[in-house]
């Protein structure tokens, strides 16, 4: 293995077992130690790549932000849908992804810039739904910006809600209800007579992405 | 002061400390010792009402759960809304409530049942939504539950990116933005057009309750 392909290993191993940790015990109880032994690399590896908790927390959150982009889709909405689907599809399914959300959400984690992950979603629904209204696909009154924070914000709390009440197995029915609920102040009814908001979405993009590898 | 008035005083001076010992640490780092100090009352005094830091946090959980009725109105979905806005206002405005919002989403929290406030939320959601499809104010697809639990996931997550981004300042704007992005696709729009959703509603909801003290 080259040195390069090494090191980027470890750092994934470093994050991997960060990601465990924060979830498990929140970002203030998480300590170092804790995070070395999960990851099995030595401290020198570790202080390499992260010189404090607070770097690894923002590398946490960083990869969590690092969306799979799902395919590019002629209708702009769908595309949208797709979003909010497959990332809530991950949640269920990637520690990782579960980790970063909880750190954005963590109101005990002081030191972090936790705006970060909210802005960064923010802007990319909002792309999209400047392409949406673009391409003439959204009612004439909608304003990008307030429709992005309002389902930015809006998907947070219906996560945190599974979470809480059944750790995430109802999230997609929810995620599915929330969107079913936002789109029709949003987007033509004629567009979303075609657009596909079911449970099962996000899973089906992912099978979709796997099959381009 | 008879005994019974100054047990009620001691129990709220207890509790008011907890709230700010939980809002500014988190539920897993506050200690016993802290709220103490900050109520200033004795240590049998405070396990006589609250044998644990668990029981503590209940009791936080509880009082934010005793929320202001709004004064019944004639349309339901009006009544909703204000439920809404005058929560948004109290969390701006009242340690209690963001205490209890706080713990209630406090991922860590593992000892807490974190699930009682957003079912009880959901509950007197979903009764409103209940008599105002009685009423005929809903489109006849609109099931209830669904909705309350959309409406109660989605405010929880927008309250928390207002308070990420702007410790809460602009939480009136963000909660009026999801009311006018979830509401027509539940009510009538010949209703909506007599409902107010904005931003101010909460205080005038306050100042209507004040005036009937």
């Amino acid at each position: 293995m080259v040195k390069q392909e090494r090191a980027v290993r470890t750092r994934q191993a470093i994050l991997s077992a960060a990601a465990k940790v924060f979830e498990e015990r929140g970002y203030q109880a998480a300590t170092i130690s804790e995070i070395l032994s999960e990851a099995g690399v030595t401290k020198g590896a570790l202080y390499f790549h992260f010189p404090s908790k607070e770097h690894l927390s923002q590398g946490v959150l960083h990869e969590q932000d690092q969306w799979l982009p799902v395919p590019e889709r002629s209708c702009k909405v769908q595309e949208l849908a797709d979003t909010v689907m497959l990332h809530a599809y991950r949640l269920q399914t990637e520690p990782m992804v579960r980790a970063g959300v909880r750190l954005a959400l963590d109101q005990q984690a002081h030191e972090l810039d936790r705006r970060g992950p909210f802005e960064r979603w923010s802007t990319i629904v909002r792309e999209l739904l400047e392409k949406a209204h673009a391409q003439g696909e959204l009612l004439p009154h909608v304003t990008a910006p307030e429709t992005a924070d309002v389902l930015v914000g809006a998907f947070a709390g219906v996560q945190a809600m599974s979470q809480a009440v059944c750790e995430y197995q109802d999230l997609l029915t929810r995620s599915s209800a929330l969107l079913r609920h936002l789109l029709p102040s949003v987007a033509l009814s004629s567009v979303l007579a075609s657009v596909d908001l079911t449970a099962g979405r996000g899973e089906a993009v992912t099978a979709e992405l796997r099959a381009r590898l």
